[in-house]
């Protein structure tokens, strides 16, 4: 399959079978990333392997119970790493002040998405599956403990890979022409915005296990690795929460809004601890 | 070339030819963009395609005249874009708050930057060449204003494409083992830090001229293109700064440390002005 066919057809893959990924296949995947574009070549990149079984437990448990983090035979840990460039100037006679500057966060945080979005599209291209988990950045401060972060290190994104025992159909899109605009921004109207989310999604339907099918694949994922009540949980809440569309759902259930909100104080706090302050 | 040497061997290109892309690439990379992992799927990504001479002139000047920027026949802005979530979100009779939950905008720069990289290796996979700019960060009011960027549209990375008029060497990268930690973190000694940095970039030198053409190979290319005073100026300015080591030239002449950190101001008030608030 060439490139472009294996970035269209590759989806998130959370059900692994126990296949080990052989240490030639990861070294590669490690130099794509190691060779990834950086801001100013700085590379204030740490890679967290976690093949240990207690500690994929773990993991799992920290970003919310996520079944696949645990059976994924390989998770990485994309970390923003300023400890090293710290004590690289240092060394030198200067000084590096990455911790404060949100500009050398945000050129980090670019940097780290890209090795590991290498490691994605080269993952696929061996037969791998992978999926991201975000939510690691609701537990920096536990990823630091178990995984002996020192200050400065900022785990902020977790790819978890393996071989896939199963694969969900593919996620719905908005069209092309919804996300690109020529030379200016082009402002859609109240109708436009709705087409083209009800494009993407289709009817929203009655039946919640039809629902979770496309829109909440995870659901239906965690209940075939042993989490069974998880559907019958997520339905009861929807009928609870009166949820009626797809925006709803999203933002009502899955990310209520303020829920988002009021999770900043935790995830400031965390790059507090870890040395972060931009203020 | 199958997709591990083309990441391997990918490098900023900042030399274009003046060849256009054909329409049928240009598709082909919006496409495998739109089709990159999406946090959630709730795509909060716009692109926008800068083709117009004078939209290209005007966007490199203000990430600090960067004629690469002015010269590639092609540059796309990447957007957080949470004005069409926010927009679908009221439309169904509830909100999304991204704007003020720092998890949401992690995510969505994490998917931003999917798309991207996605583009960058196929763009590759295509013979063309790209460079990304971060330093929009710093110019974020400057770009909505140029491009019409409403309320709670945030350009947050460019990236610049065309076919290479000439290809720099490859940028030395520091050894995969020291950004690679198994199952926890390893501290390094101040002497394998020292030796890391210093197998990656070899001996420091006293010649300007053959130290930007690993480090700062920025200035090289800008004197390709009509800045013939820029080799001069910054040999002359590490002079000044009696820049003696790799570390110093990074930390006191390109990216310097207090400059960074005062930054911090602009970028927050820039999002401040887009609606962005995670206080």
């Amino acid at each position: 399959m060439d490139i472009y066919e294996t970035m269209i057809n590759r989806r998130s893959i959370r059900n692994f079978s126990d296949t080990k990924i052989s240490d030639d296949i990861i070294e590669r995947l490690l130099e794509a990333a190691n060779n990834a574009p950086s801001g100013g070549n700085i590379q204030p990149l740490s890679i967290i392997l976690v093949e240990d079984k207690n500690k994929r437990n773990k993991l799992a448990e920290i970003v919310g119970h996520q079944p696949w983090v645990a059976n994924a035979p390989l998770s990485m840990i994309f970390c923003i790493d300023f400890n090293r460039v710290k004590q690289w100037a240092k060394i030198h006679n200067t000084e590096f002040k990455g911790e404060q500057s949100f500009s050398h966060f945000l050129i980090a945080y670019a940097d780290i998405i890209c090795a590991a979005q290498n490691i994605v599209i080269l993952a696929e291209s061996y037969g791998l599956g992978s999926v991201y988990i975000g939510s690691i950045i609701e537990s920096i401060n536990e990823a630091r403990g178990i995984f002996s972060l020192p200050r400065y290190v900022l785990p902020l994104m977790i790819l978890s890979l393996g071989y896939p025992k199963s694969k969900p159909e593919k996620m719905p899109k908005l069209k092309r022409n919804v996300i690109v605009h020529s030379n200016e921004y082009h402002e859609m109207t109240d109708e436009e915005v709705k087409k083209a989310f009800d494009d993407k999604y289709g009817d929203f339907g009655g039946d919640p296990k039809e629902y979770f099918k496309k829109a909440y694949i995870e659901v239906l994922e965690a209940e075939k690795q042993g989490n069974d009540a998880i559907v019958a949980l997520a339905s009861e809440k929807m009928k609870k929460l009166d949820i009626a569309n797809n925006a709803q759902f999203l933002f009502k259930l899955r990310y209520p809004a303020d829920v988002m909100v009021k999770l900043n104080e935790r995830v400031f706090e965390a790059f507090s601890s870890a040395g972060y302050d931009f203020s």
